[in-house]
């Protein structure tokens, strides 16, 4: 019997991923794909629940993120990379599940209620984005998955799923389900370049994945330092200071990077200077991903044969966990 | 091109039909698949959103309610008999018309208002409960449902229906999805045994199709007349007189109706004379039926094979209308 833990993750496929994703989630998957059964969702229904009117912007983005997952090294041939609506067993979970959720437990899952403020929703929440914790429950289950990356925050939807998971096992008296763990992120979220909380391509202070050489550089020139660090010679400051940030995050040569920032400290190291290394360590970083990805953009047809072959091969596990739900519940006419 | 109306019907399958079911739609589908395209759904999804927790009744009464149809004289060559949750598509559809629907929108259909309060849910409402209209909307639009006969009290769920047809086809620039028109019962509800606004199983007033001549024997002595009618000889009321009631629903020869009723009125004619005709006009409708249902009800593998026929023809049309439909969403990979 396979003892390899499952994991399920994946985004939302309405923007390009960005350095943020990188360090948060995508270089995980590279590690965790030789160790685990790693499904990576491509989630164009959730993504659709609040972009409902702009179809286009989701399917453009389908192809945009899953160049983005090969070019960092997700490997198709270790990971099982899908497309959500074509795997139509996670909507009939869903189904399934919304019986087993009352409308106010929805309605208090912190998550959800903090992104229906941010979305400026009011009153007019979607149905679909209030029950989207209950699809994401069907995502993850649906494949048997036993660990989901996840940060702080989304700790209320894993926390939901496995309240679905107990119940459903509980009322069809069965074993079929299996409950998740959180894989908790080591990493601090990524700042973005004007030194917000989160670097956001909506907040528009992300270095994508995807940009160019000089793109990188001319965002990292424009980087939130020190602003008192106003000529060379002062002394300068490293909390909040996002260049100081990304190396710590992305160089890989600790000690320079800490005898830098002695350096800036004291006085006598420009923000120039700082911001050149951070330009070579994320062009370093970013080079080989975005010859992989020119490469495989000149084929799109390709990678969507990629997409499609994960999402039939994710359709076989998903319908094999369906007829025990289905035969749990009695509907295995 | 088939200019047939479509039409679109069915039960939850949560008990054996009753003579209420039989004259407010049972014998309106026999004489409806004849010039129409007719569906008749069996919703165990549905069913399932108030009985999640007893799967095995909603398991039981889909073979019961089967055989109420069939021994009523719907015919599997005419009519698409199906069980809903063997079309997955339904769910699919429904999904994707929870983004066009706000929860308070849910919360204001007039029909699901009045069936919270009914049982009771108080503050604890199934999600899978308050979005039944969106699910019934997929039911009808899935197979191109262009008719949907209906009660006054569900003209509503029609209304929300239509309401994501006209979404769906605005917001998707296309005119793949149908408006629904109701076709409005013209029968008046059938009462209770007890005289009760409604005959339904849970009230404990109904007389099954599947009853034996006994048994309806038994019930229609027990009928609700007039309570001041104490001797035979007395004048007797035909208002809110049960016995009456079901002579005008159910009896053919309307011209001795009249003439029972005007000799009750006046006096001289008992009770036990009108129930034992009403007897004989009963289990004159039913007996033909008793017999089919019993000869049917011998082999239960076959009842299902028409069901998983009829269900294997509706997911081929409602896989051609989910083509159209993730065509017109950009969901077609």
């Amino acid at each position: 019997m396979d003892q390899k833990q499952v994991i399920l993750t994946g985004d939302r496929p309405t923007g390009p991923l960005h350095l943020g994703h990188y360090i948060g989630s995508l270089a995980n998957r590279v590690t965790l794909q030789e160790t685990c059964t790693q499904y990576v969702l491509l989630a164009d229904m959730q993504a659709l629940t609040d972009n409902y009117d702009n179809p286009k912007k989701v399917r453009t983005n389908i192809i945009e993120v899953a160049l983005d997952y090969l070019a960092v090294g997700i490997d198709p041939n270790k990971s099982t990379i899908f497309i959500q609506s074509k795997v139509p067993q996670i909507a009939e979970l869903a189904i399934i599940y919304l019986n087993l959720v009352t409308v106010n437990r929805l309605k208090r899952n912190p998550t959800v209620k903090t992104e229906i403020k941010q979305k400026g929703f009011g009153e007019n929440v979607p149905a679909g984005f209030l029950i989207y914790p209950v699809h994401q429950a069907a995502d993850i289950t649906v494949v048997k998955g036993t660990l989901v990356p996840a940060g702080e925050d989304q700790l209320p939807l894993i926390e939901q799923a496995n309240e679905i998971v107990r119940s459903f096992n509980r009322i069809y008296n069965c074993s079929v389900l299996q409950e998740i763990s959180p894989l908790m992120s080591h990493v601090s979220r990524l700042p973005g370049l004007d030194g917000k909380a989160k670097m956001s391509k909506s907040l528009g202070n992300a270095i994508f994945l995807s940009d160019s050489a000089d793109t990188v550089a001319k965002k990292v020139m424009s980087m939130y330092t020190d602003p008192d660090h106003v000529r060379a010679s002062d002394p300068g400051k490293i909390e909040g200071n996002v260049v100081f940030t990304y190396l710590d995050a992305f160089d890989p040569d600790k000690d320079t990077v800490a005898a830098m920032k002695e350096h800036y400290q004291r006085g006598g190291l420009g923000d120039v200077v700082v911001k050149h290394r951070l330009i070579d360590v994320l062009n370093n970083l970013l080079e080989p991903m975005r010859i992989k990805r020119t490469q495989l953009a000149k084929d799109p047809e390709e990678v969507m044969k990629i997409l499609l072959k994960g999402s039939e091969k994710t359709r076989t596990v998903a319908e094999a966990t369906m007829q025990e739900v289905r035969s749990a519940m009695c509907l295995d006419y």
